[in-house]
């Protein structure tokens, strides 16, 4: 059963006062946000539409009260039957002009009285208007000063609430399943991109709104890429086949990938299996509210290293989840990070192994007293062979 | 039968070349790119990993010789397959230095000499990396002098290579199959997320590698809103039913939408769709190498405000297709812009009408001698409508 779509307007209202709070302790104004999550994470406003990249979206967190949209008109109606009710909007695109004076009307105010505007400036951002635009906007408003707001947003997002949890859960339950139906979805011979629309086909049907991420590869004895897009070659006996997804529902992700051999499994892929299953039990004994980014890391890479001293160093092993396919925090030695619980994290190991080989797991999971709650679910023991059994059993 | 993936090193040289020739007319001594189409199309690096925002991606084009990349280490094995030879990664996610170390070795040459470094800050454009690493990059590179090169690299993208159209008109052929089944895929008493889901998991049976895009709505004599994802509403007999699909082949973008009745259409509807499907005849006819984009847009815009003068005004009428959804140019009024011999581009005509209520229509197409190839089946000429045929027959 799908949970329902959107959110009570009281989730807004609890965000919006958790950053006002923060906003506060920083001695920031106000926030102005550009991107899609963050927009969305405050308004409520959903949609494909940020595929097009000409119109500049910009939502004003103020000090107190109601965050105010300043938005393309095409954006009104559907901005409407949220929760703001402060909606600015302009004929965009305007080259000339695209929300420039109507932000800079909103922000004179503050400029006036020298006070200080938060904007996203670091690790994982992105400024999401023209850097023009932006110059102009700064030119335009002399005596603003801005501070950099990017670790009090970003840890406002860490922490899911019950309703954003029930979400990701809904659409990892859907891959799952997916993942489940691999002996039927999956085959010799298949070309490899017919194998992808297949599982992305199979979660659309079990109620996936869509699959913007489905990245993987398969190869004689493993793979040696994890972020591809498939080849039209055909699967084969002795192939390692990965898919690594990241489905969709009501604009919530999972993100993990599920290992197959086709038809026989060799010994070196088995082993580097087995270490990564083995890592990820760690990494679930090591999720706990209370312990940093780093130490879970450190749980998971202690496994790799022992059975795998030639595994490589990658930058980390799991990351936060949630409306986009990686959030902050970072499963990395550098980031100091607190797990707390409802924290919605990838376990994510990774080894390289034989001649350019290299092997990813990844489990999607709820951090929570004791053992971590997995929203995916935990991927078989050992390395599950597709077709095996049928050609085991011959053709008597 | 789908056109070959990727494309001959050829191309990559030709776009490259264009590239640094407009360089030299700017007197820019290098472009530094951080987006994904670009990247791509200087490159060929092709991946889903856009998705996550964690990493930054750093093309260079130099004033002669082959681009740089300068990318974290997930995404070497990948650039090693292009065209490319100078590949310089590190460790990421890092981020104390997310390439930004790299970034100024490569760049110290040009900041020592007071070079000019040309980056993308105009309309449509993006900074694809945190503000505070561009800031810490600029400060590290004194004397760095910076050309905003917007126009030159947009331009480049304008006018596609045969290879590009075959892609586009590959995908424009598939979602116009789709829509084709819309008989079968559309019911009465059918949730409008399933209708959706029935629609994308056609085009991904017909050879879609993705549908990113995919908006609409259903409502009673009209929709009043084209950019939202669809609800669990059921279809009901007299909906005015829209879907607009953004579907990709190879990384290139199909942009049309079609437009249906369901079971009955009333007249306000007929009219609306009548005045749009005039009003595309209208860009077709304009749609001419010489031609402005202006131009085409006001002999669009005439024919709906004849006859729809309470049909409001839009941003724009259409515009530029290709690696993205919606690039340059635009079908406005403010375009100067010239058309010339295999631009691909969409024919966008919208009006407002009745209370609220709004239609679009959407045709691609291949400016070229004579009239447009369109690449999009065109739409009945009449409003189409689902299940009517069967109710009228009745159930004798």
């Amino acid at each position: 059963m799908a949970p329902p779509r959107g959110f009570a307007y009281q989730e807004f209202e609890a965000r919006t006062a958790r950053a006002q709070a923060a906003m506060a302790r920083r001695g920031v104004e106000g926030v102005l946000l550009t991107s899609e999550a963050e927009i969305r994470y405050f308004s409520g406003f959903h949609t494909l539409f940020w595929q097009s990249p000409t119109r500049p979206w910009f939502l004003y967190l103020p000090a107190s009260g109601k965050p105010i949209a300043i938005i393309p008109e095409i954006g009104a109606a559907l901005m409407r039957r949220g929760w703001l009710k402060d909606i600015r909007t302009w004929a965009a695109p305007c080259p000339k002009d695209d929300g420039i004076s109507l932000l800079v009307d909103l922000l004179a105010p503050l400029a006036a009285r020298g006070a200080t505007l938060g904007l996203m400036m670091g690790h994982e951002t992105h400024l999401h208007m023209p850097l023009a635009d932006y110059q102009r906007l700064l030119e335009a408003l002399p005596g603003l000063k801005l501070a950099d707001v990017t670790g009090e947003v970003q840890a406002l997002r860490w922490v899911k609430s019950p309703a954003e949890i029930a979400k990701i859960a809904h659409i990892c339950g859907i891959a799952g399943q997916a993942f489940a139906q691999a002996d039927a979805l999956f085959h010799e011979g298949q070309p490899l991109d017919e194998a992808f629309a297949a599982f992305r086909i199979a979660c659309l049907k079990l109620g996936a709104d869509d699959v913007p991420y489905l990245v993987g590869g398969a190869a004689q004895g493993g793979y040696d890429d994890v972020i591809s897009p498939p080849t039209a070659a055909p699967l084969r006996a002795g192939d390692v086949l990965m898919l690594d997804t990241g489905a969709t529902f009501d604009g919530y992700f999972c993100d993990f990938d599920r290992n197959f051999a086709m038809a026989r499994a060799d010994d070196a892929s088995r082993r580097a299996y087995d270490v990564l299953f083995a890592a990820t039990e760690a990494g679930l004994d090591a999720a706990r509210p209370g312990a940093t980014c780093a130490a879970v890391f450190a749980a998971m890479q202690r496994v790799i290293t022992r059975h795998s001293p030639d595994a490589g160093a990658v930058g980390r092993l799991g990351h936060g989840l949630g409306m986009q396919l990686t959030e902050q925090p970072s499963l990395a030695g550098f980031d100091t990070g607190i797990l707390q619980e409802n924290m919605v994290i990838t376990l994510e190991p990774s080894l390289s192994y034989g001649a350019g080989r290299m092997m990813v797991h990844e489990e999607n999971i709820v951090v929570q007293n004791g053992a971590p709650r997995l929203l995916s679910p935990r991927a078989p023991a050992a390395l599950p062979i597709i077709g095996g059994r049928a050609i085991i059993g011959g053709r008597s």
